[in-house]
């Protein structure tokens, strides 16, 4: 189970305010950053008082890691609604059409997670480390082990790094679509057309990965 | 060429006294990110006063920038130290070393970069969008161009997706090797051994792109 960062006071408020919370903290800490965050705006936002606040969170600190909390939450619900009684690219198919929809719809919790990345976070990041990684890398791993019993995959590749590489790809997949940044980048090398052309998009990425495996149980059948 | 952002007077001091001011403001930047620097201790760490600080640079963002470029002008460096009158799996692997070796020497370069990539810095990155994916786009339109027609990738493949491919790989790789929140991520997927072994993992990234292409190959002969 993910830790938990607020006080217990954050559990006893309707759910209704909870959410007004979370919601407005997200909004903020995806705009301006943590460090540009202010918890007055926040409260203000929210539509209460600073004082109630810090009854529900002992720092900015644990506000921002409770946001990040819920962002593993929403991987892990996202990771469970995918259908694994398949085949391998069908499975990553559907990993890379999640990943791109969670994207869009909720491009301020991959803001946060970049966020995350940066040095100035660096200390904090431990406090939550390998949690959300973790999920996807459970993930990952069980596919590639479900499609090396199937036969999908040839027994001596190095599963780990497998899994490493579809992860880097996937992220750099989930930023080309919630960080202006990597959108520019991606309409840098893909133009306009392929850009904006979702599907397409996850087919070629399926078919990068699938090439190297298809390779690997041609040379090793 | 890159734009410039400091003001004709800063061309005007001692070298040294450039690159010290230089130093210091990477160290500040990369260290509290951009919103949290104080562009005053940077003067004060340099050993200027504040008022000849913004005789240098109009702003925070233009100090900022300008040592962006430099980043940019270190990349278009490395590229251009690499020997690309070879095979095309050779320049991938020094491509890969290069990063790893610059991520290594240079943390804080990428960690400035991770910083330009948050949603508080887009408006900035507009300002300089291109530039440093410009360079490599083309570092690696060439060499796919040069291995197409060198017959060691089938002439169908879609070039602009395999550099965008070979480009995330590449970042996720830099990131690795210099952010912490990534060093801790690539530690749980690979292992302290793995992790800590750069021409193991040099040879396995570049064995993942080149399984690809190989099938692909072996697919149009």
């Amino acid at each position: 189970m993910a830790r938990v960062f607020h006080k217990p006071t954050f559990e006893r408020i309707p759910e209704e305010r909870q959410e007004r919370i979370l919601r407005e903290s997200i909004k903020e800490f995806a705009a301006n950053g943590y460090l540009g965050t202010n918890i007055n705006a926040i409260a203000e936002n929210a539509g209460i008082s600073i004082g109630s606040m810090y009854s529900y969170f002992a720092s900015k600190e644990d506000l921002f890691l409770t946001i990040v909390n819920r962002q593993f939450a929403l991987l892990e619900r996202l990771l469970s609604s995918i259908d694994t009684e398949t085949s391998f690219f069908l499975i990553l198919e559907e990993l890379f059409r999640v990943t791109m929809k969670s994207a869009l719809q909720h491009p301020e919790l991959s803001q946060i997670y970049l966020n995350i990345t940066t040095s100035p976070l660096a200390a904090m990041a431990s406090r939550i480390s390998g949690t959300m990684e973790g999920h996807m890398a459970v993930f990952l791993r069980r596919i590639i082990g479900q499609a090396k019993q199937a036969g999908e995959i040839e027994p001596g590749l190095n599963e780990d790094f497998l899994a490493f590489c579809i992860d880097n790809l996937l992220m750099m997949f989930q930023f080309s679509f919630s960080s202006e940044y990597y959108r520019q980048r991606m309409r840098l090398y893909l133009g306009e057309k392929l850009s904006e052309d979702g599907e397409e998009l996850i087919r070629q990425s399926v078919g990068f990965v699938r090439n190297q495996l298809r390779h690997s149980s041609l040379a090793n059948p």
